[in-house]
C-alpha cells in the first residue's frame, strides 16, 4: 500500500449559491492555492495540472421554487462543474475540486461518476447535507446536496429548473459519513430508512478514528473494490481549528483526526475524487482564524497525496558522507 | 435503551456562598436558561416545567467555624434545596438542579435521596469536593460536599451550625468520580482509605472514554440498578472550553468526552437528578469565552436528555413526496 | 511501581546558538524555575538541588562550517553541559536540564552516559532532530542532534570544531521517538535505514498514547533495563497549548497525552535524566501564550518526579477526627 506517483488535476469552483450569495466561501479555491498546495503537492512527488477557477454563468431570475433557493444557478453551476471533473478524470487524474459551497459536491460526484462509473462516497462533515428539497428548513442546496445523488431517494425529489440532468448515481450503501453531530429530523430519518453507514461525532469518540477508518474501508471493500470519492467539509474539522466556515458547530474532529482519515484513505490505493469545500475567510474573526482554517485545508489534500507525518523521501536518496 | 419521553424539573439555585460571595456563579441559572435550555429540552420531546429560582435567605452573623466559611448560609440554602429537590421527584419528574456552586451538591444529593431511597452518584469535576471540614485548605464548603454526604465520613465531621439536618445518605460504593485532575492530600487518602471508583484523567487517557463510561454503569449496577444522580461541575471540561468557571484546572475533558458522558448516562435510563454547577460568568475573560462555557452547559444537559449527535426524530415523522 | 523519594539535581543551560542566537531561547530555565518547580518537587518529596545556571564561553570567531551555524560554540557549550550532567550523575541525582534549545542535548545525554554507561533514549519531539551537518537544511545544530550521539552515523558525520570531544554513546535499538510529524527528507531516510522506533503522530491516533507508551517500554525493557533518559522538546505538544517556542508543528500531542508520557516514564522507575528544551517566551504571542507554555512545562516535570493527577499522600498522612 505504499504510495506511487499520481496524476492529479485540481479544479477550483468559486461558486456560494448554494448558501449565502457571495458570502465569501467563493474564496475558497484562490486562499488555498496561495497556501502553497500546488508546491507542496509537487514535493510529494505528484504530477499536477490546475485546470484554473470554472466560471460560472449569472442567472437572472432565480427565484426561490418551494423555498429552495437559487435553483437555476446551482443547478447550472454544477452541471459545468459536473463536466469539468468529467473531463479531468477522461485525463487519468485523481479529480480535486476546491469550493467553493458544498452544493458542488452535487457536480463533482456526478461528473466522477459519469466517468468512471460506480463510486464509493465518503462524506466528512458535521452536516449530512440531505435533506430533501421538500425537507429543508433553510432552503440552502449545500445542505440538501446528497439527496440529488443518491438511487435511494429519487422519488422524494420534485423537478427543479436546470437540474434534469441530474442523474442519481450512488448507492446508499456506497456511502458513509464520518463527523456528523447536526442533523435535521428529516436527515437522521433519511439515514435510517436508507441504513445509511454512519459515523458520527459519537462513534467516533467510542470507537476511536483508527478504527473508524477501518471500518470504513472494510465496509466500501467488503463488495468492490470502487473507486473513492472524498467529499470533505472543512466544517467536520473542529471550529477551534477551522472556524472560517459557514456553519460551524463545535464537538468536531481534531486536526489530527481529520488527517488521520486523509491519510488512511490515501492508502487504501482507491481516492479517485476530492473535494475540499466551505472554506470562508469572511468568517473568520482574525488572520490567524483565517489562516488555520486555510493551512488544515492544505493539510488534508496533502494527506490525500501521500504526506505522511512519519516523513517521506524519494525512493532515490542517497545519504552523504564526509 | 431507547429514549422516552420524560418528565423534567428545573430548579433554579443562585447561591455562591460555598466560595466567594456574589463570585458570579449565582448568574449560572439564569445564563443557563437564557441560551435556550427549555425550548431545546421540549424540541427532544421532553415536558419540562421550571420550579424557578430558589431564594436563599440572608444570615446576618456568619462567621467561620474552625476555618469554613458561610457555614450558616450553606447550611440553609441546601436545607432549602433539598425540599425543593425532594418536592420535584416526588412529583414524578427528573431533577435539575442549575447552580450556583458544588455546595449545592449537598441538598440536591439529600433531597433526591429522601424521595428515591439509595442513590448511585456519578460526580464528574476536576476536583473530589470531598475534604472534610477539618481538612479543607481554603475553607470553601463548595470543595467539601461531598463528605457530609457519604456515610463512611460521618464520624470525620464536626458538627456545624444549620448543617444538623443533614443525613449521610451515599454509600462509597456508590459514588463513581470522572475527570479528577487536582486532589489536595486529605481527598487523595480519603478516596483511597473508601476505596471509592476513580476515573481520574489519567484512566481515561488510558482507557478512553467509551470504556471510562462502560465500566462506570457495569460497577454500579453490579449489585443493583439504583437511580443515578450525575452532579457535573463545569470545571470538569478544559478550561479551554468552559473557562468561565471559578477553579479552572488544565487537562480537562474534551467538550466530545464531556458530551459522550451525558449520552451514555442518559441511554442507561436509570438518569433521575442531575446538578449543573460552577458556571461562572465573571471568570470568562471574553464574550465567547462567557458564551462557550453556557453553550457548553446546555449541550451537556441536552445529552442527559435524549439529544444524539447522530440526530433524532420523532416516532412520527413522515418523510414528504413531490 | 509506586514512587521513592528521589534526588533530584537541577541544571539551568541558557543557551540559544543551537538555533537562532539571543532568540529568547535561552529565558527558559529562569522561566521554568520562576513557575514554582522547585517548590513543587519539593511538595512531591523529592529531594532537589538546583546547580543553577551553566554559563557558556563567547567565542569570537565562530563561521559556519560547511553551512552549519555556531560549531564551536555549541560544541563547547556542550561539553561544559556534559561535565555538569556528569557530576550532577555522579551525585547519584536524577538530572534535569533545563534549556535552552535542543543542541543541548548532545552534552546533556553525552554527560549522562559518561556516568551511567548505556542508555535508553525517549526523545519527544515534532521533530527528528537527526540531520547530520551534511543534510541540514537549516544549519541549526538543534536539529541535529542525535546525529552526533548515535553510534550508527558515527561515518556519516564529517569533522567539526570543538565537536571531537563528542563519543557516540548511544544504540539506535536503543532510542524511541514520539511526537513526530515534521520530518526532513534525510531524517526520514536515516530513521528508516536504522530501523529506528518512532511513534510519529500518526501511531498516537491508531494506537492511543497508553499503548504508545505501554510498546515504548517493552521495546526498551526487551533486552536489558537501562536507565532512560528523556528528552523532551515542549514542541511536540500542539501550539494551541504550548505556542511559545520556535519551531511550532500543527497536530502536536495534547497536554494530557503529554503529561501521560511523563507519567508513566515516572512509574517505570528507570528515569534517570529528563532535558526540557526550547520553552521561547519571545515566541508566544501573548502573556497568556508564554504562561501556558511554561506552566505545561512544570507539569510536564512534576510528572517525570511522581505527580499523579489522581492526587498523591505522603505516606505518613492521617485523617483528623472532630
Ligand atoms: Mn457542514
Ligand atoms: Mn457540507
Ligand atoms: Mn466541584
Ligand atoms: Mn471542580
Ligand atoms: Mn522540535
Ligand atoms: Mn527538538
Amino acid at each position: 500500500l505504499h504510495q506511487q506517483a499520481r496524476k492529479v488535476g485540481l479544479i477550483g469552483a468559486p461558486f456560494a449559491k448554494g448558501q449565502q450569495p457571495r458570502s465569501g466561501v467563493e474564496r475558497g479555491p484562490d486562499l488555498i492555492r496561495a497556501a502553497g498546495l500546488l508546491h507542496r503537492l509537487q514535493e510529494l512527488g505528484e504530477e499536477i495540472h490546475d485546470y484554473g477557477n470554472l466560471t460560472f454563468e449569472d442567472i437572472a431570475e432565480d427565484e426561490p421554487v418551494g423555498g429552495v433557493k437559487h435553483v437555476r444557478a446551482v443547478g447550472r453551476a454544477n452541471q459545468t462543474l459536473s463536466e469539468a471533473v468529467r473531463a479531468v478524470k477522461m485525463d487519468g487524474r485523481v479529480s480535486v475540486m476546491l469550493g467553493g459551497d458544498h452544493s458542488l459536491a452535487i457536480g463533482s460526484i456526478h461528473g466522477h461518476a459519469a466517468a468512471v462509473g460506480q463510486l464509493a462516497v465518503v462524506w466528512v462533515d458535521a452536516h449530512a447535507d440531505i435533506n430533501t428539497p421538500l425537507t429543508t428548513p433553510t432552503g440552502n442546496i449545500h445542505g440538501q446536496a446528497m439527496s440529488y445523488l443518491l438511487h435511494e431517494l429519487c422519488s422524494k425529489i420534485p423537478t427543479l429548473p436546470n437540474f434534469s440532468w441530474i442523474k442519481p448515481c450512488v448507492s446508499a450503501k456506497d456511502l458513509v459519513y464520518i463527523g456528523l453531530r447536526d442533523l435535521d429530523a428529516a436527515e437522521h430519518y433519511i439515514l435510517k430508512l436508507l441504513g445509511v453507514k454512519v459515523f458520527s461525532m459519537t462513534e467516533v469518540d467510542r470507537l476511536g478514528i483508527a478504527r473508524v477508518m477501518e471500518e470504513t474501508s472494510e465496509y466500501l471493500c467488503a463488495r468492490a473494490k470502487k473507486p473513492i470519492h472524498l467529499s470533505y467539509d472543512i466544517d467536520a474539522i473542529d471550529p477551534s481549528v477551522t472556524p472560517a466556515t459557514g456553519t460551524p458547530a463545535a464537538g468536531g474532529l481534531t486536526y489530527r483526526e481529520g488527517v488521520y482519515i486523509t491519510e488512511h484513505l490515501c492508502q487504501t490505493g482507491l481516492l479517485s475524487g476530492v473535494d475540499l469545500v466551505e472554506v470562508n475567510p469572511f468568517r473568520g474573526q482574525t488572520e490567524h482564524a483565517i489562516q488555520s482554517t486555510v493551512s488544515t485545508a492544505v493539510d488534508l489534500l496533502l494527506g490525500c497525496f501521500g504526506r505522511r507525518r512519519e516523513g517521506n523521501h524519494p525512493a532515490d536518496f542517497i545519504l552523504p558522507e564526509p
